[in-house]
């Protein structure tokens, strides 16, 4: 029964890790088809999605069986219950990347944005494809220095955010309407996904140390920026 | 013991009730201050949020302690289960009407938006905070029927989302950049609200049934438009 209950909490884990990798990968590519009107990678992330979504369903029902037959207590109860929010997470870090690439496709052949918007736009790609990479390493090994750093990180996130609203705000700047509701939206999408990696490193502080971590709640950057 | 957990579980459910009211009213209020540029009831709103935070925080406090020392089994599990995800997203739904609330005050002492645009806005604020009451409704009286309903009406809400994408990115439409941020993150918040709502409504069958909902997997109304 042990052996078996320790098993059972171990598919849990790699279950998570596997999961943490779909949706890191998913923006790892969403963020190159983006760059790159690359077509072939932005309709991988729309397909992979069903998968990822699989996972957290696999994810829900290993739970509640554990929680079920196994009662787990302490820090096994913990992790039981982390694992299923941290799910949910991902499931939602998955469709965020599909949206970006779902734009990346629908701009073919040409990329989504262009000018100054698509200097900002990359550099938002790139850093929340890193923050997706930090979140499938911070699962992976449950290192609580990773968890802090990556929402230190966050703020490079926003501050790009910040820059995006300075540019479609500015009349002076010939944009498109498409353009405009493009910027915005991967704007909202990119930062979304970072936040999100940044709500798994405080679930992932939760698990490993028991304590809620206490945050200041702040406005988000429309708040900020449209508010 | 066995009262005492009846007790635990009748407190959870009502400290979920009232939680859906607090993210019902929030929206209630939001579209009221949209529509009629109130700045008192956007920052009711505003100030409202950390109070609802709050509720979440309880919410998952009394499930772990639940799991922890009582072992619940079958329909009491799939509750307290049941009880921490839709914490979660009765969470997002109350960020969600404050991000709407930052926005009629940002617009102060206009409208947030004018002309069609407000038309459109308004129709979705009032379908929103619709849904809003329904969730609050389904999870006092848990009742699977109003569930069904509350994920049918959905579509009205994606109806005029798509709306407000064929004004926006018609280039003939007179509006200025604002207001094309506005109308766009505006039509994305109350359509993000009424997802969650049926995302709601998808876990409270659930509850009920004790089987997940299938449901085909379909684009987003931003993905139907842009990709």
């Amino acid at each position: 029964m042990r052996e078996e209950f320790r098993n059972e909490m171990r598919v849990l884990e790699e279950t998570l890790t596997l999961m943490a990798r779909s949706a890191s990968k998913a923006m790892d590519q969403a963020a190159q088809s983006l760059r790159d009107a690359n077509l072939g990678l932005a309709e991988s992330v729309i397909d992979a999605d069903s998968h990822i979504d699989h996972l957290e369903r696999q994810i829900e029902e290993m739970a509640i069986s554990l929680l079920a037959r196994q009662a787990p207590v302490a820090s096994d109860l913990r992790t039981v219950v982390t694992a299923l929010r941290i799910a949910t997470i991902l499931e939602r870090m998955g469709d965020l990347a599909r949206h970006v690439a779902y734009i990346a496709r629908g701009r073919f052949p040409q990329t989504a944005v262009d000018g100054d918007a698509y200097d900002l736009i990359v550099k938002m790609g790139e850093a929340a494809a890193k923050q997706g990479q930090r979140v499938a390493k911070m699962i992976e090994t449950q290192d609580i220095e990773l968890a802090k750093q990556l929402e230190a990180d966050d703020d490079k996130l926003d501050e790009l955010h910040r820059q995006t609203f300075d540019l479609v705000l500015d009349e002076s700047n010939d944009l498109s309407r498409q353009t405009v509701v493009d910027v915005i939206l991967l704007g909202r999408f990119l930062e979304r996904y970072g936040d999100q990696g940044v709500n798994a490193a405080r679930n992932m502080r939760f698990l490993i140390t028991g304590l809620h971590v206490d945050v200041e709640p702040r406005p988000s950057t429309e708040e900020e920026m449209l508010g």
